[in-house]
Protein backbone atom coordinates (compact mmCIF):
# COMPACT_ATOMS: atom_id res chain seq x y z
CA UNK A 1 0.00 0.00 0.00
CA UNK A 2 1.08 3.73 -0.87
CA UNK A 3 0.92 5.75 1.93
CA UNK A 4 0.79 9.50 1.45
CA UNK A 5 4.25 11.50 2.18
CA UNK A 6 2.79 12.59 5.86
CA UNK A 7 2.88 9.24 6.81
CA UNK A 8 -0.79 8.97 6.60
CA UNK A 9 -2.20 5.53 5.20
CA UNK A 10 -4.51 5.63 2.52
CA UNK A 11 -8.46 4.36 3.39
CA UNK A 12 -9.06 0.87 2.10
CA UNK A 13 -12.63 2.08 1.88
CA UNK A 14 -11.82 4.79 -0.77
CA UNK A 15 -9.93 2.11 -2.71
CA UNK A 16 -12.62 -0.27 -2.48
CA UNK A 17 -15.21 2.63 -4.01
CA UNK A 18 -12.93 2.87 -6.84
CA UNK A 19 -12.29 -0.65 -7.80
CA UNK A 20 -16.52 -1.01 -7.06
CA UNK A 21 -16.98 1.87 -9.39
CA UNK A 22 -14.37 0.08 -12.10
CA UNK A 23 -16.25 -3.15 -11.78
CA UNK A 24 -18.70 -1.90 -14.23
CA UNK A 25 -16.95 -0.46 -16.49
CA UNK A 26 -16.01 -2.90 -18.57
CA UNK A 27 -20.04 -4.34 -19.48
CA UNK A 28 -20.57 -0.32 -19.67
CA UNK A 29 -18.17 0.18 -22.28
CA UNK A 30 -18.59 -2.88 -24.41
CA UNK A 31 -22.85 -1.71 -24.17
CA UNK A 32 -21.46 1.84 -25.53
CA UNK A 33 -19.61 -0.06 -28.38
CA UNK A 34 -22.69 -2.24 -28.85
CA UNK A 35 -24.61 0.97 -29.55
CA UNK A 36 -22.17 2.36 -31.95
CA UNK A 37 -21.85 -1.21 -34.31
CA UNK A 38 -25.47 -0.61 -34.32
CA UNK A 39 -25.72 2.87 -35.42
CA UNK A 40 -23.37 1.90 -38.07
CA UNK A 41 -25.21 -0.88 -39.03
CA UNK A 42 -22.08 -2.74 -38.43
CA UNK A 43 -23.52 -5.57 -36.10
CA UNK A 44 -26.53 -6.15 -34.11
CA UNK A 45 -25.13 -7.52 -30.81
CA UNK A 46 -26.57 -6.70 -27.36
CA UNK A 47 -25.97 -8.03 -23.74
CA UNK A 48 -29.16 -9.74 -22.54
CA UNK A 49 -31.09 -8.63 -19.86
CA UNK A 50 -29.84 -10.02 -16.00
CA UNK A 51 -31.73 -13.16 -15.28
CA UNK A 52 -33.77 -12.88 -12.40
CA UNK A 53 -36.78 -15.32 -10.51
CA UNK A 54 -39.95 -12.96 -10.03
CA UNK A 55 -41.48 -14.11 -7.33
CA UNK A 56 -44.26 -11.16 -6.15
CA UNK A 57 -45.49 -8.33 -8.08
CA UNK A 58 -47.10 -5.39 -6.94
CA UNK A 59 -49.89 -3.40 -9.25
CA UNK A 60 -49.63 -0.04 -7.28
CA UNK A 61 -51.61 1.65 -10.00
CA UNK A 62 -53.25 0.98 -13.41
CA UNK A 63 -51.20 -0.53 -15.95
CA UNK A 64 -48.22 0.17 -13.30
CA UNK A 65 -46.46 -3.16 -12.38
CA UNK A 66 -43.72 -3.34 -9.28
CA UNK A 67 -41.92 -6.00 -8.53
CA UNK A 68 -41.58 -5.90 -4.82
CA UNK A 69 -39.83 -9.70 -4.50
CA UNK A 70 -37.27 -11.34 -7.12
CA UNK A 71 -33.81 -12.74 -6.81
CA UNK A 72 -30.98 -13.05 -9.07
CA UNK A 73 -30.56 -16.14 -11.09
CA UNK A 74 -27.59 -18.56 -11.79
CA UNK A 75 -26.66 -17.65 -15.77
CA UNK A 76 -27.22 -20.78 -17.83
CA UNK A 77 -25.86 -19.07 -20.84
CA UNK A 78 -23.73 -16.26 -21.65
CA UNK A 79 -24.21 -12.12 -21.41
CA UNK A 80 -23.81 -11.49 -24.75
CA UNK A 81 -24.74 -12.83 -28.55
CA UNK A 82 -26.13 -11.44 -32.07
CA UNK A 83 -24.93 -11.05 -35.57
CA UNK A 84 -22.17 -10.30 -37.40
CA UNK A 85 -20.59 -10.57 -41.04
CA UNK A 86 -23.63 -13.51 -40.74
CA UNK A 87 -22.07 -15.22 -38.52
CA UNK A 88 -23.73 -16.42 -34.71
CA UNK A 89 -21.66 -14.13 -31.96
CA UNK A 90 -21.49 -14.92 -28.51
CA UNK A 91 -19.27 -13.77 -25.72
CA UNK A 92 -18.76 -13.75 -21.91
CA UNK A 93 -17.07 -10.26 -20.69
CA UNK A 94 -14.92 -10.66 -17.19
CA UNK A 95 -13.12 -8.20 -15.07
CA UNK A 96 -10.20 -8.84 -13.48
CA UNK A 97 -8.34 -7.03 -10.46
CA UNK A 98 -5.62 -9.81 -9.88
CA UNK A 99 -2.43 -8.40 -11.48
CA UNK A 100 -0.89 -11.92 -11.40
CA UNK A 101 -3.96 -14.34 -12.88
CA UNK A 102 -7.86 -14.77 -13.21
CA UNK A 103 -9.58 -17.34 -11.15
CA UNK A 104 -11.91 -19.21 -13.27
CA UNK A 105 -14.52 -19.26 -10.40
CA UNK A 106 -15.70 -16.26 -12.51
CA UNK A 107 -17.21 -18.40 -15.20
CA UNK A 108 -19.57 -20.49 -14.50
CA UNK A 109 -19.04 -24.05 -15.76
CA UNK A 110 -22.72 -23.54 -17.39
CA UNK A 111 -21.20 -20.61 -19.18
CA UNK A 112 -18.31 -22.75 -20.71
CA UNK A 113 -20.51 -25.34 -21.56
CA UNK A 114 -22.48 -22.96 -23.76
CA UNK A 115 -19.35 -21.30 -25.23
CA UNK A 116 -18.19 -25.37 -26.30
CA UNK A 117 -21.63 -26.18 -28.21
CA UNK A 118 -22.25 -22.94 -29.89
CA UNK A 119 -18.93 -23.39 -30.90
CA UNK A 120 -19.73 -26.76 -31.83
CA UNK A 121 -22.68 -25.02 -34.10
CA UNK A 122 -20.16 -22.65 -36.22
CA UNK A 123 -20.42 -19.72 -33.94
CA UNK A 124 -17.50 -17.24 -33.20
CA UNK A 125 -17.16 -17.39 -29.72
CA UNK A 126 -14.81 -16.04 -27.26
CA UNK A 127 -14.40 -14.63 -23.80
CA UNK A 128 -13.45 -10.67 -23.36
CA UNK A 129 -10.99 -10.37 -20.11
CA UNK A 130 -10.02 -7.11 -18.87
CA UNK A 131 -6.84 -6.68 -16.19
CA UNK A 132 -7.93 -3.65 -14.71
CA UNK A 133 -4.60 -3.35 -12.74
CA UNK A 134 -3.11 -3.32 -16.68
CA UNK A 135 -6.17 -1.57 -18.06
CA UNK A 136 -5.60 -3.96 -20.99
CA UNK A 137 -8.62 -5.86 -22.22
CA UNK A 138 -7.81 -9.75 -23.89
CA UNK A 139 -10.33 -11.35 -26.71
CA UNK A 140 -9.91 -15.25 -25.85
CA UNK A 141 -10.93 -17.70 -28.05
CA UNK A 142 -13.25 -19.99 -26.66
CA UNK A 143 -12.19 -23.43 -27.47
CA UNK A 144 -8.48 -22.44 -26.67
CA UNK A 145 -9.46 -20.74 -23.26
CA UNK A 146 -11.11 -24.17 -22.74
CA UNK A 147 -8.43 -26.14 -23.73
CA UNK A 148 -6.54 -24.32 -21.11
CA UNK A 149 -8.82 -25.11 -18.21
CA UNK A 150 -8.69 -28.49 -18.99
CA UNK A 151 -5.14 -28.93 -19.11
CA UNK A 152 -4.59 -27.26 -15.79
CA UNK A 153 -5.73 -28.88 -12.49
CA UNK A 154 -5.13 -24.95 -11.10
CA UNK A 155 -8.40 -22.80 -10.36
CA UNK A 156 -6.76 -19.77 -12.08
CA UNK A 157 -5.09 -18.60 -15.37
CA UNK A 158 -1.52 -16.49 -14.84
CA UNK A 159 -1.63 -13.25 -16.40
CA UNK A 160 1.23 -14.20 -18.61
CA UNK A 161 -1.18 -16.70 -20.73
CA UNK A 162 -3.29 -14.04 -21.72
CA UNK A 163 -0.13 -11.49 -22.95
CA UNK A 164 0.38 -14.89 -25.14
CA UNK A 165 -2.50 -16.18 -25.91
CA UNK A 166 -4.82 -13.31 -26.03
CA UNK A 167 -5.55 -10.95 -28.70
CA UNK A 168 -5.60 -7.29 -27.30
CA UNK A 169 -8.38 -5.25 -27.71
CA UNK A 170 -7.72 -1.53 -29.13
CA UNK A 171 -9.88 1.00 -27.51
CA UNK A 172 -10.98 4.24 -29.21
CA UNK A 173 -13.18 7.03 -28.11
CA UNK A 174 -16.41 6.13 -29.93
CA UNK A 175 -15.46 2.19 -29.09
CA UNK A 176 -14.19 1.62 -25.82
CA UNK A 177 -13.69 -1.91 -26.54
CA UNK A 178 -13.51 -2.52 -29.80
CA UNK A 179 -13.67 -6.37 -30.55
CA UNK A 180 -14.61 -6.34 -33.69
CA UNK A 181 -11.51 -5.08 -34.85
CA UNK A 182 -10.07 -8.30 -32.77
CA UNK A 183 -12.87 -10.12 -34.24
CA UNK A 184 -11.67 -9.58 -37.87
CA UNK A 185 -7.97 -10.36 -37.36
CA UNK A 186 -8.55 -13.76 -35.47
CA UNK A 187 -11.45 -14.83 -37.19
CA UNK A 188 -12.12 -13.43 -40.69
CA UNK A 189 -8.61 -12.82 -41.60
CA UNK A 190 -8.85 -14.42 -45.68
CA UNK A 191 -11.68 -11.84 -45.96
CA UNK A 192 -9.78 -8.90 -44.57
CA UNK B 1 -71.28 -18.31 -26.07
CA UNK B 2 -72.70 -21.46 -25.81
CA UNK B 3 -75.35 -22.23 -22.71
CA UNK B 4 -75.50 -24.79 -20.55
CA UNK B 5 -78.45 -27.05 -21.92
CA UNK B 6 -80.88 -25.91 -18.39
CA UNK B 7 -80.18 -22.30 -19.92
CA UNK B 8 -77.58 -21.09 -17.70
CA UNK B 9 -74.59 -18.98 -18.81
CA UNK B 10 -71.55 -20.04 -18.55
CA UNK B 11 -69.46 -17.96 -16.54
CA UNK B 12 -67.03 -15.52 -18.47
CA UNK B 13 -64.60 -15.83 -15.19
CA UNK B 14 -64.05 -19.40 -16.09
CA UNK B 15 -63.25 -18.69 -19.53
CA UNK B 16 -60.80 -15.72 -19.04
CA UNK B 17 -58.92 -17.92 -16.04
CA UNK B 18 -58.69 -20.74 -18.96
CA UNK B 19 -57.14 -18.33 -21.31
CA UNK B 20 -55.19 -16.32 -19.15
CA UNK B 21 -53.53 -20.23 -18.00
CA UNK B 22 -53.31 -20.69 -21.79
CA UNK B 23 -51.61 -17.40 -22.33
CA UNK B 24 -48.17 -18.92 -21.09
CA UNK B 25 -49.02 -22.23 -22.87
CA UNK B 26 -47.02 -21.16 -25.95
CA UNK B 27 -44.02 -20.11 -24.24
CA UNK B 28 -43.94 -23.09 -22.14
CA UNK B 29 -43.85 -24.63 -25.04
CA UNK B 30 -41.26 -23.34 -26.82
CA UNK B 31 -38.89 -23.50 -23.64
CA UNK B 32 -39.59 -27.42 -23.50
CA UNK B 33 -38.85 -27.71 -27.37
CA UNK B 34 -35.72 -26.06 -27.16
CA UNK B 35 -34.22 -27.98 -23.83
CA UNK B 36 -35.11 -31.01 -26.38
CA UNK B 37 -32.96 -29.45 -29.40
CA UNK B 38 -30.44 -28.71 -26.66
CA UNK B 39 -30.06 -32.35 -25.38
CA UNK B 40 -30.24 -33.50 -29.30
CA UNK B 41 -27.69 -31.31 -29.71
CA UNK B 42 -29.80 -29.99 -32.72
CA UNK B 43 -29.36 -26.35 -31.96
CA UNK B 44 -28.69 -23.91 -28.78
CA UNK B 45 -31.66 -21.35 -29.15
CA UNK B 46 -32.76 -19.63 -25.45
CA UNK B 47 -35.26 -17.46 -24.63
CA UNK B 48 -33.62 -14.32 -23.14
CA UNK B 49 -34.35 -13.25 -19.53
CA UNK B 50 -37.55 -10.70 -18.94
CA UNK B 51 -35.45 -7.20 -19.26
CA UNK B 52 -36.14 -5.16 -15.43
CA UNK B 53 -34.39 -2.42 -14.08
CA UNK B 54 -33.14 -2.97 -10.87
CA UNK B 55 -33.86 0.31 -8.37
CA UNK B 56 -33.25 -1.88 -5.11
CA UNK B 57 -31.37 -4.98 -3.56
CA UNK B 58 -31.66 -5.79 -0.01
CA UNK B 59 -28.79 -8.45 1.65
CA UNK B 60 -31.28 -10.27 4.21
CA UNK B 61 -28.31 -12.62 5.27
CA UNK B 62 -24.44 -13.36 3.90
CA UNK B 63 -24.42 -14.26 0.10
CA UNK B 64 -28.13 -13.91 -0.71
CA UNK B 65 -29.07 -10.57 -2.50
CA UNK B 66 -33.57 -9.90 -2.76
CA UNK B 67 -34.30 -7.69 -5.00
CA UNK B 68 -37.11 -5.60 -3.18
CA UNK B 69 -37.65 -3.16 -6.14
CA UNK B 70 -37.85 -3.58 -9.70
CA UNK B 71 -39.80 -2.55 -12.81
CA UNK B 72 -40.32 -4.36 -16.29
CA UNK B 73 -38.70 -3.10 -19.40
CA UNK B 74 -40.26 -2.76 -22.88
CA UNK B 75 -37.83 -5.12 -25.19
CA UNK B 76 -35.46 -3.47 -27.52
CA UNK B 77 -35.08 -6.96 -29.21
CA UNK B 78 -36.95 -10.18 -29.42
CA UNK B 79 -37.21 -12.88 -26.91
CA UNK B 80 -35.53 -16.23 -28.33
CA UNK B 81 -32.57 -15.84 -30.63
CA UNK B 82 -29.51 -18.81 -31.01
CA UNK B 83 -27.76 -20.83 -33.78
CA UNK B 84 -29.20 -23.70 -36.05
CA UNK B 85 -27.35 -25.15 -38.64
CA UNK B 86 -24.41 -22.34 -38.27
CA UNK B 87 -27.49 -19.42 -38.49
CA UNK B 88 -28.16 -16.82 -36.45
CA UNK B 89 -31.78 -17.37 -35.70
CA UNK B 90 -34.09 -14.66 -34.45
CA UNK B 91 -37.35 -14.65 -33.30
CA UNK B 92 -40.09 -13.40 -31.34
CA UNK B 93 -43.54 -15.19 -30.18
CA UNK B 94 -46.85 -14.26 -30.02
CA UNK B 95 -50.29 -15.83 -28.57
CA UNK B 96 -53.63 -14.30 -30.12
CA UNK B 97 -56.82 -15.26 -28.47
CA UNK B 98 -58.98 -13.35 -31.03
CA UNK B 99 -60.30 -15.68 -33.94
CA UNK B 100 -60.43 -13.60 -36.69
CA UNK B 101 -57.15 -11.09 -36.54
CA UNK B 102 -53.77 -10.56 -34.83
CA UNK B 103 -53.74 -6.80 -33.31
CA UNK B 104 -50.51 -5.34 -34.22
CA UNK B 105 -49.93 -4.04 -30.92
CA UNK B 106 -48.66 -6.57 -29.38
CA UNK B 107 -45.48 -6.46 -30.97
CA UNK B 108 -43.27 -3.48 -29.84
CA UNK B 109 -41.65 -1.41 -33.25
CA UNK B 110 -38.35 -1.82 -31.79
CA UNK B 111 -38.85 -5.81 -32.29
CA UNK B 112 -39.64 -5.23 -35.43
CA UNK B 113 -37.08 -2.92 -36.31
CA UNK B 114 -34.58 -5.42 -34.37
CA UNK B 115 -35.42 -8.41 -36.87
CA UNK B 116 -35.47 -5.67 -39.70
CA UNK B 117 -32.14 -5.17 -38.82
CA UNK B 118 -30.51 -9.09 -37.95
CA UNK B 119 -32.12 -10.15 -41.50
CA UNK B 120 -29.93 -7.64 -43.02
CA UNK B 121 -27.31 -8.58 -41.49
CA UNK B 122 -27.89 -12.27 -42.64
CA UNK B 123 -30.11 -14.01 -39.99
CA UNK B 124 -33.21 -16.34 -39.87
CA UNK B 125 -35.88 -14.31 -38.62
CA UNK B 126 -39.16 -14.66 -38.39
CA UNK B 127 -42.26 -14.05 -35.78
CA UNK B 128 -44.33 -17.15 -34.32
CA UNK B 129 -47.90 -16.56 -33.59
CA UNK B 130 -50.17 -18.80 -31.44
CA UNK B 131 -54.15 -18.43 -32.41
CA UNK B 132 -55.02 -19.93 -29.47
CA UNK B 133 -58.91 -20.52 -30.44
CA UNK B 134 -57.74 -22.90 -33.45
CA UNK B 135 -54.92 -24.42 -31.55
CA UNK B 136 -52.99 -23.32 -34.97
CA UNK B 137 -49.48 -22.09 -34.31
CA UNK B 138 -47.80 -20.43 -37.48
CA UNK B 139 -44.24 -19.97 -38.52
CA UNK B 140 -43.97 -16.08 -40.89
CA UNK B 141 -41.31 -15.10 -42.18
CA UNK B 142 -39.97 -11.48 -40.58
CA UNK B 143 -39.45 -9.58 -43.88
CA UNK B 144 -42.88 -10.67 -44.84
CA UNK B 145 -44.59 -9.91 -41.83
CA UNK B 146 -43.09 -6.66 -41.88
CA UNK B 147 -43.84 -5.97 -45.46
CA UNK B 148 -47.72 -6.92 -44.37
CA UNK B 149 -47.58 -4.44 -41.84
CA UNK B 150 -46.26 -1.48 -44.07
CA UNK B 151 -48.41 -2.16 -46.96
CA UNK B 152 -51.85 -1.78 -44.90
CA UNK B 153 -52.96 1.20 -42.59
CA UNK B 154 -54.83 -1.54 -40.52
CA UNK B 155 -53.89 -1.98 -36.65
CA UNK B 156 -54.41 -5.87 -37.26
CA UNK B 157 -53.50 -8.41 -39.39
CA UNK B 158 -56.83 -10.99 -40.42
CA UNK B 159 -56.65 -14.81 -39.41
CA UNK B 160 -57.10 -15.74 -43.22
CA UNK B 161 -53.21 -14.11 -44.14
CA UNK B 162 -52.29 -16.05 -41.64
CA UNK B 163 -53.31 -19.02 -43.23
CA UNK B 164 -51.84 -18.28 -46.17
CA UNK B 165 -48.66 -16.52 -45.73
CA UNK B 166 -47.66 -18.39 -42.90
CA UNK B 167 -46.41 -21.84 -42.16
CA UNK B 168 -48.14 -24.22 -39.63
CA UNK B 169 -45.49 -25.41 -37.49
CA UNK B 170 -46.18 -29.37 -36.15
CA UNK B 171 -46.50 -30.53 -32.52
CA UNK B 172 -44.88 -33.75 -30.88
CA UNK B 173 -45.06 -34.64 -27.50
CA UNK B 174 -41.49 -33.75 -27.22
CA UNK B 175 -41.16 -31.22 -29.78
CA UNK B 176 -44.33 -29.36 -28.44
CA UNK B 177 -43.68 -26.24 -31.11
CA UNK B 178 -41.41 -28.29 -33.43
CA UNK B 179 -40.65 -24.95 -35.25
CA UNK B 180 -37.11 -25.85 -36.84
CA UNK B 181 -39.19 -28.63 -38.86
CA UNK B 182 -40.92 -25.49 -40.49
CA UNK B 183 -37.52 -23.91 -40.29
CA UNK B 184 -35.78 -26.90 -42.47
CA UNK B 185 -38.62 -26.37 -45.25
CA UNK B 186 -38.86 -22.62 -45.44
CA UNK B 187 -35.30 -21.67 -44.89
CA UNK B 188 -32.61 -24.94 -45.68
CA UNK B 189 -34.98 -26.09 -48.67
CA UNK B 190 -32.16 -27.02 -50.79
CA UNK B 191 -30.01 -28.61 -48.10
CA UNK B 192 -33.04 -31.37 -47.39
Amino acid sequence: MVNYPDGRKSTVSTVRVAAGRRGMELEKEINLTNDYYLSQDKAVIHKKPTPVTIVQVDYPARNKAKITEAYFKVPSTTDYNGIYRGKYIDFEAKECRSRTSFPLKSIHPHQLEHLKSVTRHGAVAFVIIRFIEYDETYLIDAMEMISRIASDARSSIPYSWFRDCGHLIPSTYLKPVDYLHTVDEVYFKENN
